[in-house]
């Protein structure tokens, strides 16, 4: 068997011709009288095989007509050039090795029939296996890869920042809490973003990108309990530089995407003329205005309230590319958010919200740099200062002004990929009810 | 001022002799009478300023002398070659823009004196701009980024497992437990490996990588209980596979943390002879050997028993690169390693020994691919099929030979940096009695 040379269904075209394996799992098969037709998978792609009765040993024949779903095996012929197949290739078989064959009586639970949510996500080491679950989390690999890049390669340094917090950044409602060795209570972070802004007058552009944490209650097809984001950090920055670099992000990945994952995204339908549009520059508007357009457009919101999700999409609807909002109430901001000096009543902050409803994708602005200022917000917060003292420390020590955002990866994947709920953009979803398998 | 073009001090060889700004802080400044030499970063690089009093006007000398550590400061002027300054260039000083000044009464914390290690990670948010730790982190981030991207560019797809989990990977006594919701417990994430195998039979080849936790009493140097680990997984593969990978990554990270970041290493005065000798093969030894060595070196270790850090020191000893160890007992490994189906006592499992006695830096092997002798081992360990049911589907359809391994990022770094503890490996530590800041 080793004048069969094992590649990868991605790399068959550069093998046209040649004896080759590939060693996968069968996806599905076709039966057409003397022939049949497998459809392979192996990780990297989804390539049909052909097997004509009269052309193989009859063993052969039989082992792959009686093959069962997500058997494992290993496939050997050669390729050829196949305009109607699946990846533009087709292979000719000539020899199977079955690995493991999945058993009649217990077969593979995923059919091609409709299932339930809850069946698949219960099956979900399993789900991950369907084309199109594969394609979501390639184009998930596709937007890490490209926001990681798109720090390291502009002179970000990543810095990651703790999991287990003693306190936390934006209320304590919705913190999990940890057993830590049964002396002290320490919370799973919420944001990297207070640890940032250390590390951001340590390294002038720092990112950290890891797991956050919240217990919200809310069953919404917008929520995990455990998420992914991304948060840079810059020292000697303002609003406007944190809007043009969250602009340069969304479309230096949205470029990636759809430069890289074209097969994906046609296997999830997504219309990417949608993301074709997503070009710098994107419309930015205050919240004064943000306002004045969503009562426009019939929805209740009063000046001084924060945008609900229903508010959001109505403000999406008006452009074909992310909008920026900037300049919110200070109220329904963070104690950290720096006061515009012509207007205190308003923070410098800034929140992305994405094209198509996909709703608030990056939030962030300025935070406050000076002390006293700083201090007095804690206080009317009535957050305790003892706990903020290091943070503090930054506006004693060398403080300037600085800024910065998060993105979470899962709405951006949602986005990307045209999903209707969040559970599809994460290998293995927490929720409220969901912390299994 | 807008003559003057703000520039990163790693770019200032760019701009040799054009009006340019550096926005940063004094790190130190020595005074030789009518001359004072102010020490700058800006997260980028150190840069060393020259003022001369007859230069410039009067305010900006008196401006520059009575500066404190650390005050936030913009300096003007223009950039010249200097191979005695660190970084080989040297700012002649036109003008300075005090952004914050530190008072004299209220002084930065961190002298050049030496402190305590209690102290210090006290500070931790401020320590991280001292020059070593600065240092060891850029390394951390070249370490990262070379791991992440040997995986991307050979076929690994990246897919991060849960850190919430209902079960254990490796024993119960080290669990971080979690209240979710007052309704059940979930624990931190020990290892993805367990889900990095239902990953690798959809996707192939596949690699997580993320924050994984401990709640170990140990207060050793090796310790962390909050620590980063990639773990890569491969369907259709088996230990020689493993051992490869292995290498190949070793060699590769260690490759870029030479060519990119020789600055860093001189910082932490790295004998980088020892790095440059980590070079392929690696010797690949059976841990029965292993043993025999140990034994002629006085060691008390018996057939049967697991290596400890003193033993994997004097392993170490004897070679100038890295070791691969395999065949470990199996008695002293988890319940799913694939057995040597030669010698079914030991386990197709190796651990790589890391030189200079940094400890084992890899652990990994082939996993048990037949269901019946996975569920022999799940029981033979006492351990709840239930909770393993989703794990024992991976063995029910389409099960191949397959392996992996994890690799934890701080101890990769101590190792890189030739660091005596671990603590200094991340921005901010979690140990046994360190959860602040």
């Amino acid at each position: 068997m080793s004048d069969y040379r094992r590649i990868t269904i991605a790399s068959a075209g550069a093998h046209a011709g040649e004896p080759v394996e590939i060693a996968g799992w069968l996806y599905n098969l076709r039966k057409s009288g003397k022939i049949i037709f497998p459809l392979l998978r192996d990780g990297s792609g989804i390539l049909q095989g052909v097997c004509v009765k009269s052309q193989v040993p009859e063993q052969v024949f039989e082992d792959l007509k009686n093959l069962t779903q997500e058997s494992s095996v290993i496939v050997r012929g050669k390729c050829r050039a196949e305009q109607r197949a699946p990846g533009g290739f087709e292979m000719d078989v000539e020899s199977v090795q079955i690995v493991q064959r999945v058993p009649e009586d217990t077969p593979y639970p995923i059919t091609p029939k409709d299932h339930g949510t809850e069946f698949l996500f219960d099956h979900r080491h399993l789900h991950l296996r369907s084309r199109r679950q594969h394609a979501v989390l390639k184009i998930r690999h596709e937007i890490i890869k490209a926001i990681r890049d798109y720090f390291d390669s502009n002179g970000f340094t990543l810095v990651d920042c703790p999991i287990f917090t003693p306190a936390a950044c934006e209320g304590t409602t919705t913190l999990f809490e940890v057993n830590y060795f049964d002396e002290e209570k320490v919370y799973l972070t919420q944001s990297g973003q207070l640890y940032n802004e250390a590390t951001a007058m340590a390294f002038g552009k720092t990112y950290c990108f890891g797991p956050t944490f919240r217990a919200e209650k809310s069953k919404t097809r917008r929520h995990l309990t455990e998420f992914w984001m991304v948060e840079p950090e810059m020292a000697y920055a303002d609003l406007e530089d944190v809007k043009r670099v969250a602009e340069e992000l969304i479309v230096f990945m949205t470029g990636r995407v759809l430069e890289n994952r074209q097969t994906e995204l046609a296997t999830l339908e997504r219309d990417v003329s949608k993301l074709e549009a997503i070009k710098g520059p994107f419309p930015r508007i205050s919240y004064d205005d943000a306002v004045k357009i969503l009562q426009g457009k019939g929805s209740e919101i009063q000046w001084g309230g924060d945008f609900g999700g229903a508010d959001e999409t109505l403000l999406s609807e008006e452009f074909d590319r992310p909008v920026m909002v900037d300049r919110y109430p200070s109220e329904v901001k963070a104690f950290y958010f720096q006061p515009d000096p012509n207007r205190p009543e308003v923070a410098l902050g800034v929140d992305v919200i994405a094209s198509e409803g996909y709703g608030e994708i990056i939030g962030g602005g300025q935070r406050i740099h000076d002390y006293d200022l700083l201090l007095r917000r804690i206080q009317e917060h009535h957050l305790p200062p003892e706990a903020f003292n290091w943070y503090l420390d930054l506006r004693r020590f060398g403080s300037v002004p600085h800024g910065g955002f998060g993105m979470g990866v899962e709405r951006a994947v949602a986005w990307m990929c045209g999903l209707e709920h969040i559970r599809e953009t994460i290998a293995f979803p927490r929720m409220l009810y969901r912390t299994r398998p």
